[in-house]
Formats: structure tokens, C-alpha cells, sequence
């Protein structure tokens, strides 16, 4: 099972992922992502589950028409792992393309 | 612009809508999916999707791993129209096969 990171890691990994934030009352961190439209929105969701799937670790994700709203934890170790920085940096990637 | 369904309108096509209901505190109607894993999930999401895209009516969803909750309204209408029911009845389609 993976390490849950401590406030410092935490900090550090938040200050390389530009846009994540802390989600008030849990430990798990949350980006918002827009697009033009639905098609390129839920694109960009494909592309962003064969990652996760490919990692075996899952978004919490909602969808409304062009925009996604992506948050991170980690269940199984009830915080924030590697797993999820890993994730971010790969959603982060996908974004930029 | 579609109009808005009446209450009665509404009743009816709610009665043939397994597993759906409205939604506290706004006009819209919801139902969750829960599927074996997220690959499951995921592949049923895409296939709402091109429906959706199709349709040029489109869900506010949810996913967590192999849960999907899915909620209808028509933004533009400012409530529930035709649009939702014949969406809703496309989504229960593609959830029997």
C-alpha cells in the first residue's frame, strides 16, 4: 500500500502542478479543466481514463457539457499518495497537448 | 426552445424510467449506474457520450471508478423538457446491452 505524503511532500508536489488546490475538509486535491466544447472535453476524458486505467488509480471526475472537474486521492490508503501526484502530472501532460 | 414539461407530463414519463427520480431542490432527474470496474464504467460513459454529442444534449455526470451518476435538465429551458426523457431513455438503452 503506498505512503500517505506528509504536509511537506504535499507542498512540494502542489508547487509543481499548477492550478491543484487542497479540497476543504479531505485529503485530496482538485483541478477544473475547460474546454471549447463537450467533444474536446470528453476527449480529453478518454485520453485521461486509459491513463488511469493504465496506472490502475482513478479520478473522482464530474462532467458538465465542456468542463471537467477532476479530484485525487487515494482510497485504499485514505489520503494522498504518489499515486496521485503521478496522476496529476499525467493529467497535466495530457492538458498541455 | 423545448418547453417544459408539465407535472403531469413529467409523472408519466418518470413511471417508465426505472430507477430515476427528481432531484432535491432543482427541476432535473438522476440516476446512479454501478458497473463491475471502471473499464465497464468508462466504456458505458463513451458510448452516453456519442448519444449525447448526437443528440446535442448533453449529461452533468459523475465517475467514480465503476459508479456513474448521471443527472438531466435542459439548461436552456431552465427546467425539464422532451430532451431529457428521450435522453434518459437512450441511457437506460445502452445500460441493458
Amino acid at each position: 500500500m503506498a505512503d500517505r505524503l506528509t504536509d511537506r511532500e504535499l507542498q512540494s508536489a502542489l508547487g509543481m502542478l499548477a492550478g491543484w488546490s487542497r479540497v476543504e475538509g479531505r485529503e485530496a486535491i482538485t483541478k477544473t479543466f475547460t474546454f471549447r466544447n463537450f467533444s474536446e472535453a470528453f476527449g480529453y476524458m478518454t485520453r485521461v481514463a486509459l491513463a488511469a486505467e493504465k496506472a490502475d488509480h482513478h479520478p473522482e471526475w464530474t462532467n458538465v457539457w465542456n468542463r471537467v472537474d477532476i479530484t485525487l486521492t487515494t482510497h485504499s490508503a485514505g489520503g494522498l499518495t504518489d499515486k496521485d501526484i503521478a496522476l496529476a502530472k499525467r493529467i497535466e501532460a495530457l492538458a498541455r497537448k
